[in-house]
């Protein structure tokens, strides 16, 4: 609840308008309500749901003009190809980067938060050793460059698919985000740990040994010399210079 | 299969004598036996079940001349506990270490292979976000340095717990061992992998920032800098240096 009581704050507590964006779930309409009615109860001035669960409803000047006039739009949970396959390249897509660089809140969970980066992962096997490319990468919605998200982290043993994916381009920096937990990013692209868990950052830079680029995609992987930052809250990470951050104060 | 037919080959193959100890399981006559079996099936010599349930057992002169007469020495699954709380001190763990030292393999599977190193890992978390000090440690057999083995790695999700041991004496080095996966030790103190998934190594020796020390053990940990390697099989890690190493002939 902290990270949503956040999310209204920062798109405007009493002045704000959020726009709930449910197109990741194949049934929008409880998930939209329901943080549609999160955010009212938590003082949001206002709050919608728009629906767009197809390219057509992408194209729609209306809610082009609703996303234009929002101060913070959020995504729910669901499927993240779902997000991109109806948003990606659609004038409902290319507001939402606007409003972004005019310094709107774009926040999502789950799904919605997967499919923030430039890449995403679409799936790949948990609880499992790392695989060379076991994990299925897709483009993001690109609102965040040279990153791949992954959440409900620690829960689901994920950590091998994002090694996995981050073997695939060491330059790209891995975020894996664990439940009730959060990155807030900033227009320097520091970003800081919200919420009760932590944040694995895993910096494939100084990768000297990989196996990632040879045949056999389902063998095991090899991986060294990779940096691991786990984050807790108040903690936080410099996405330009690779240098996690201490709290403030600290 | 392939670890175990390792196991018989550096324990002296037909010249060779293993002796199995089953002492981490509560019902140690099947798992003793099983082995046993598997073990003269891959063309073991001579292989033997050492009856040690209890200290009184670890004492008897018997059984320490059986370990002294052997070429290999096996710990199979259970309880880690059971095994130091059973041995720890005793002229059979006395026995064992000499063993060692003079050149005879000692191997362990799951509990078995917890228990090698000097520090243990006798509970905590899985599929968690690390937390500063829910893992709880004990002194284990000493068989191995400077180290702490965790093993089901990758598929029960243990690196958050394998992270906070780490974080509590980052000289130490983690070693989490996947199902079907084994590390061969040599005197030099490198390491190779065997078996079909990988083994995770943590070096916290560059370890910038961590709370492992602050107040609340069970709040989440912040560990920055780690570094992480990921090995299958064939590749390798110098304990001492703490360099992986390429696959010979790489």
């Amino acid at each position: 609840m902290a990270i949503l009581r956040r999310i209204v704050e920062l798109a405007g507590g009493t002045d704000g308008n959020i726009a709930v964006v449910a197109t990741a779930s194949g049934a929008p309409l409880d998930p939209a309500l329901r943080y549609r009615s999160l955010f009212l109860d938590l003082g949001i001035g206002q709050a919608s749901c728009l629906p767009i669960s197809s390219r057509i409803q992408a194209y729609d000047p209306g809610v082009v003009e609703r996303i234009r006039k929002s101060t913070g739009v959020f995504f729910t949970g669901g499927d993240q190809l779902r997000i991109t396959s109806i948003l990606g390249g659609t004038p409902v897509h290319k507001a939402l980067l606007e409003r972004r660089m005019e310094g709107a809140l774009v926040a999502g969970t789950s799904a919605g938060a997967s499919a923030m980066s430039d890449i995403m992962i679409v799936g790949g096997p948990e609880e499992e050793a790392p695989k060379k490319c076991t994990t299925k990468l897709a483009p993001g919605m690109g609102l965040l460059h040279d990153s791949v998200i992954d959440q409900h982290f620690a829960q689901r043993g994920r950590i091998g698919r994002l090694l996995s994916a981050i073997a695939q381009n060491p330059g790209i920096t891995g975020i894996g985000i664990d439940e009730d937990t959060a990155i807030e990013v900033g227009p320097d692209l520091c970003f800081t740990v919200l919420g009760s868990q932590t944040v694995t950052v895993i910096d494939g830079r100084n990768i000297e040994i990989t196996n990632a680029s040879e045949r056999a995609p389902d063998s095991p992987l090899a991986l060294t010399d990779v940096t691991l930052h786990i984050l807790p809250k108040g903690y936080g990470y410099d996405l330009k210079t690779g240098k996690p951050l201490a709290p403030k104060g600290d």
